[in-house]
């Protein structure tokens, strides 16, 4: 069965396994004490730091680990921020940083600070540059992560970090979706990573902190882990975490080359495959393992249901699948289409079979997710007059002159309104315009991408929920 | 090799180590997840939850995995004082708590919050009506552990949560030591646990919450165990958290009869074997199997580290084990000796041989210890005038009619002090005073315990690091 959401979580590795079981014995005690259970939990610890500092290219005592990679991130941008408070009360971020790091923007700003997002481009990569231009004389951090999680771009944190450098400002890197491929390029000053990611059990985070960079530990005072990360200390967890990332590093080349070119079939044949789709994220400045698409008039819970009947986990950054029924901040920022959106995130060890397998199943699965929602019938069509349905099914309103036709999608979940406009946009004639009301955020995004996919004009968004498309083709 | 630190940490679980092997394959995923490992994985997270909530004592909604009991006991806090926060900033906590509530009380009070905290007899129980006397209009929270971590003696918490019932006062209860003997008494409001205490891995620790009581989390967002806390759960460690937790229980009642006729036999012989040495904790109203004493005349360091060559494995109060050379609060609180300090706290299973091993070897241990500091000889002789040693070996001096004999122990840590006390006490006239210069924190509280196991006088400390004794006897 294959498992193809390895950006959410992986089984464990076999090195962090038997690390893990063997430092069961040795690692429960606490490292604290002077007795020799002590002292042996004590050096695993310190060896584990050791390991784990190496792989990531930092001293041993700038490395501490924390209970995830949440906790890393947290910690890191809280204390950074708090150590700089001096020189200023300002952060900046990616529009596209884990939700981690963007809630830490927020609780920031809650407490009355500010912070400015950098954006990214329809790849969603940021540019350094304009990364750059958000440093300001009371910039206390910075934070960029080094690949997006959702789409798989890799960011430019080297060429970010020598920019902050210059302008004398830490740069947060999070490392979490990469570390286990490669150590971080540049003089980044904090890191912050999550072992499960890589291989490495639950519980256990990284956090770097290189010398020199001022930074004051929030939240109540504890000794532990040199005062960056409270709690006792869960060895043999970081055991394994440490001996499993030196593993997946030694594989990583060869199944760096092996997943990429698995990607790259991906992302070459689902277009061909499945009609009406957007594969996103940079097609070469990418992870190897990670490529994202998104299927116009697929509902992406459905969607996802269907492939997992099939034998297949995926994930998706659709409205329909998070609990806040709000599409992915990171598709937002991108502009790209959020409805059917699947992202496939390859293990280590995914055999070419199980990717040829799931590009067998995905175009029925997609057809059949289409035929049940009363979608549109195929790519190129859409936008011919009445090819698309009748008009009837649509709570259509107004089709004369004067007055836009008007779609009612009011109460009804994407992909609902966007394929109630693609069954209407032949009935206006070429210059026309449609009015669709949506009350569904994710409309916001995905009526704008399906006009960029149709070749149609979007019209802007007069008031909320009202959206105006004007036809072209 | 005996190992007699279990309040610091105990080996796991057998049944820990089967459950977290069995759900290492099946618990690695993202619970959150729509597809099948995501469900499986959650299906273990609610099964972990059912099962801990069951032995705390509370609905599986209001119980909470957290990353450690120190986070169980920050995240606890910090929530329920910004719930009430309309209610006002006051907290209060008694005066033996864990020095991870103690840290969370300065740092609320570095907030702009105030403290207070509820003394404790010598035997290191705080009193009920003395607790309630804390509650005020403007009390947030209390906090009361069930027992105490280094004395273990029993706190009454179900007195407590009655009172602050009365007041309309959430009360915290700090369950670590006791959660694995028994569920916690009385209608508290909060509850905080550690899994590695009672045998489970390291990584997990339990926060309850009842319904009703405002909590209000602190930090960045997370939606994680419903937004108390944040971070990837860690499933296969909570599920042997939570197996570990009924095993333990199954075995309470039996490992605590045993255990506690190990300790009572510790409690009674020490003394017995190894001169002026104080027993210290209530003697009955206490956890089954701890039992601390302090050593007169002896380094706490050196007692822990000869212990450690003859295979056993003990924890300390004294200053010169910690790391900050203060002696614990604890036994500063209790008003008790604190060099020598012994913690001995037995894991269950414990045989009756070991302990007798134990009482076997402490006395040579103590008295080669006392041997090499020069200490005096032993108990009763030591008010008896030239018994104790030559005043020559002190820096002794006016020890004539008028002003009184000064003990110079500025820069020695303790035990010097007190041992260069009991050299001269004999020198000076009953009715005479001994000045005790001495800039080691730990003289504060042992030179006047010192007075009361002589049954001499202490006659207070006219200006920091200077003490004064009067002989009685």
């Amino acid at each position: 069965m294959p498992y193809f959401d390895a950006a959410s979580s992986v089984p464990l590795h076999p090195v962090a396994r038997q690390a893990l079981q063997a430092s069961l014995d040795e690692g429960w005690a606490d490292p604290a004490r002077l007795h020799r259970e002590g002292r042996r939990a004590r050096l695993l610890l310190d060896a584990a730091r050791e390991a784990a500092a190496e792989a990531v290219g930092c001293r041993p005592d700038e490395l501490f680990f924390t209970p995830s990679g949440t906790h890393a991130l947290h910690s890191g941008i809280s204390g950074a921020l708090a150590g700089r408070r001096r020189v200023g009360r300002h952060l900046t971020v990616s529009a596209v940083e884990h939700s981690a790091v963007l809630h830490c923007a927020e609780s920031w700003r809650a407490d009355g600070g500010t912070v400015t997002e950098a954006g990214v481009d329809r790849h969603g990569a940021v540019d350094a540059a304009e990364f750059a231009a958000h440093l300001r004389a009371d910039t206390a951090l910075a934070c960029l992560q080094s690949a997006n999680h959702e789409v798989g771009t890799l960011q430019p944190v080297a060429e970010a970090a020598a920019a902050c450098r210059e302008a004398g400002v830490p740069l947060l890197v999070d490392a979490a979706q990469s570390l286990g491929w490669e150590a971080v390029p540049g003089d980044w000053s904090l890191l912050a990573a999550s072992a499960h990611k890589w291989g490495g059990p639950a519980g256990v985070g990284l956090l770097a902190v290189r010398k020199g960079v001022r930074f004051a530990p929030r939240g109540p005072a504890d000794e532990r882990e040199s005062g960056r990360s409270p709690g006792f200390e869960n060895i043999p967890a970081v055991v394994a975490a440490a001996a499993s990332l030196r593993a997946v590093r030694a594989e990583a080349a060869a199944e760096d080359a092996r997943l990429r070119e698995l990607v790259d079939r991906i992302r070459a044949r689902v277009p061909q495959l499945v009609p009406d789709v957007e594969v996103v994220g940079d097609p070469v400045r990418r992870l190897p393992h990670l490529v994202t698409f998104s299927c116009l008039y697929v509902d992406g819970e459905t969607l996802l249901h269907e492939l997992d009947r099939e034998g297949f986990s995926v994930s998706s950054g659709s409205s329909c699948t998070s609990s806040t029924l709000t599409p992915s901040h990171v598709l937002r920022a991108m502009g790209v289409l959020s409805e059917g959106n699947v992202r496939v995130s390859l293990p280590a060890g995914t055999r070419a079979e199980e990717v040829e397998r799931f590009l067998g199943v995905l175009p029925g699965v997609v057809a059949g997710v289409r035929e049940r929602l009363g979608a549109p019938a195929s790519a190129g069509s859409a936008g011919s007059a009445g090819s698309a349905g009748s008009a009837a099914e649509g709570d259509v309103a107004g089709a004369g002159q004067g007055s836009p036709l008007t779609v009612d999608a009011v109460g009804r979940l994407c992909p609902v309104p966007v394929i109630e406009l693609a069954k209407v946009i032949g009935d206006v004639p070429v210059g026309g315009t449609v009015r669709v009301l949506a009350d569904d955020e994710a409309a916001r995004l995905d009526i704008p991408a399906w006009c960029a996919m149709r070749g149609q004009e979007y019209a802007g968004e007069p008031e909320p929920g009202v959206y105006l498309v004007r036809r072209k083709v």
